[in-house]
């Protein structure tokens, strides 16, 4: 198979990772629409349906199809990347094909994992992935829920495979100077033409002055305007900026910090903000309770969001 | 609802934890049926079918629904167990309708996740189980591969809850006092009519000796014998004896360390004995490679498993 041809910029800027709102054990599709006609009036650079904010883990084939399929209906001109991560290989591959059918422009690939996997099979799986489909590949390093801890070493030996054209790294406390110094290894690493992207919302700003390409965020998947701002002037060479605007969010990184992740939280602005009922996250993951959706929409609040 | 009525010693004694093995891709019905027909042989106390080593959370609904009639089929009056966790509660549920069909006598339930649960999560997700059904339920409690970490005020909490009938814990190294101490510790917390049950195989006989009741033991689906030795010898109370068991089986238990656990070398050691064929684990998981597989054999001939 040849390699695939896209556009490289389409791995660049942000990547606006929706929820999947639930109602009744059932996907939301009123709700879920109405969350992508909101990052398309916002002017996303693109849309990743069925992240981990997204709930991928937790839906079953035919949902996963629907919402795909959903997503690229409603996103209009924006290119929609579908998220394909199972446990298992077989799934992965019925999700590729229903992405493809949907007319998905990219894929994030997380190495989920219940038996702890190695470096060998993690990149088989993806080597297998890359190797069914002309779409270009998001590979996504994302410990705190794969439980898969990606090397340095291992990146570099996927970007080499035809197809994978970005890295979804994930966020972590550092300094400026750190954070140069991790993108600069990465970048050394994995070469000029694989994108590296930013994950963990707290972290999009210095990711991306420290040279990342593009930011995949959750939370701005809900709210995008204030993260495309930072994105912009990140872009823009205006790290100052970006820093500044990133720091006025600090009470909703806290937030974070304190609900054990975005999701929950994210999930509690959304509802706040009318865009999705309650309970709208997949049992056993449940709503925060009813003082912490305060908290949560106090915070909104006093930012302006949304 | 009234509480699950069971005799309590279903859950004591050796629990052997099968494979459920792959041949291109779907369930082998003749390698798993010779499976269990060898723990019915040995005279195991009870299968527990779809455990971390019958790969439940690879399965699909209709692959587990078949799984578990085959099991209950095949095991004649020994009693089966099944494993329902699923990353979604809805499909928990469908797994529990699907082996109360199959005419399991208990459940297996590991709170599976992929975004990091609470205790409050993981005890609601346990209660919505436990009213949803008759038969008593094991909590699985196996954070290598749940990510769940439990504490022992959840396993008290849990232990109030009609149905809860058994604790399956994770091996750990310790001394004897150390083991002593810690069931000691977990027996204060849940009572009396819980069974306490260990898993980890490395740590089966000192976990029976300081008062598990039971032994959950993944490689005991494979080859039962030794382990029921081992149990026999912890329960007639002969510790000296119990341990000299363990400890010949020390190269065996090497393996699961150098192999990152016991699924890939339990598979390769039912492949050496003819028992399932090779790549009988769910893609993306793979088998040992060709170096590995020889020293798992040598190590089963040494020690005459099988």
């Amino acid at each position: 198979m040849n390699a695939p041809t896209y556009d490289p910029s389409l791995f660049t800027g942000l990547s606006a990772f929706p929820l999947t709102p639930l109602k009744d054990e059932a996907i939301d599709e009123d709700a879920f629409i109405g969350l992508i006609e909101r990052l398309v009036l916002a002017g996303v650079d693109s849309i990743t349906a069925l992240g981990s904010t997204g709930s991928y883990a937790y839906l079953n084939l035919d949902e996963r199809a629907r919402v795909s399929e959903v997503a690229v209906e409603s996103a209009l001109d924006i290119p929609v990347f579908i998220g394909v991560g199972a446990l298992r290989t077989r799934d992965v591959l019925d999700n590729v094909a229903s992405a493809e059918s949907a007319g998905a422009q990219g894929l994030l690939l997380a190495p989920v994992s219940y038996q702890p996997l190695t470096e060998d099979e993690v990149f088989a799986l993806f080597r297998t992935v890359a190797e069914s489909t002309d779409l270009p590949v998001v590979v996504y390093d994302n410990p705190g829920t794969t439980h898969f801890t990606f090397t340095t070493e291992l990146y570099s030996r996927l970007a080499g495979l035809d197809g994978v054209a970005s890295i979804k790294i994930p966020g972590a406390p550092a300094s400026p100077a750190g954070w140069d110094e991790r993108i600069g290894e990465i970048r050394a690493a994995i070469g000029s033409e694989v994108t590296i992207g930013i994950s963990g919302d707290a972290h999009g700003a210095e990711g991306l002055i420290a040279g990342c390409d593009a930011w995949y965020t959750a939370v701005g998947g809900t709210i995008p305007e204030p993260m495309l701002e930072i994105t912009r002037a990140a872009e823009l060479g205006n790290a100052q900026l970006a820093r500044e605007l990133s720091a006025e969010l600090q009470p909703l990184w806290d937030l974070f910090t304190e609900f054990g992740g975005s999701l929950r939280v994210t999930a509690a602005i959304a509802e706040h903000l009318g865009l999705v009922g309650a309970d709208t996250l997949p049992l056993p993951v449940r709503d925060l309770d009813a003082a912490a959706k305060r908290k949560v929409a106090e915070v909104a609040d006093n930012l302006d969001l949304g």
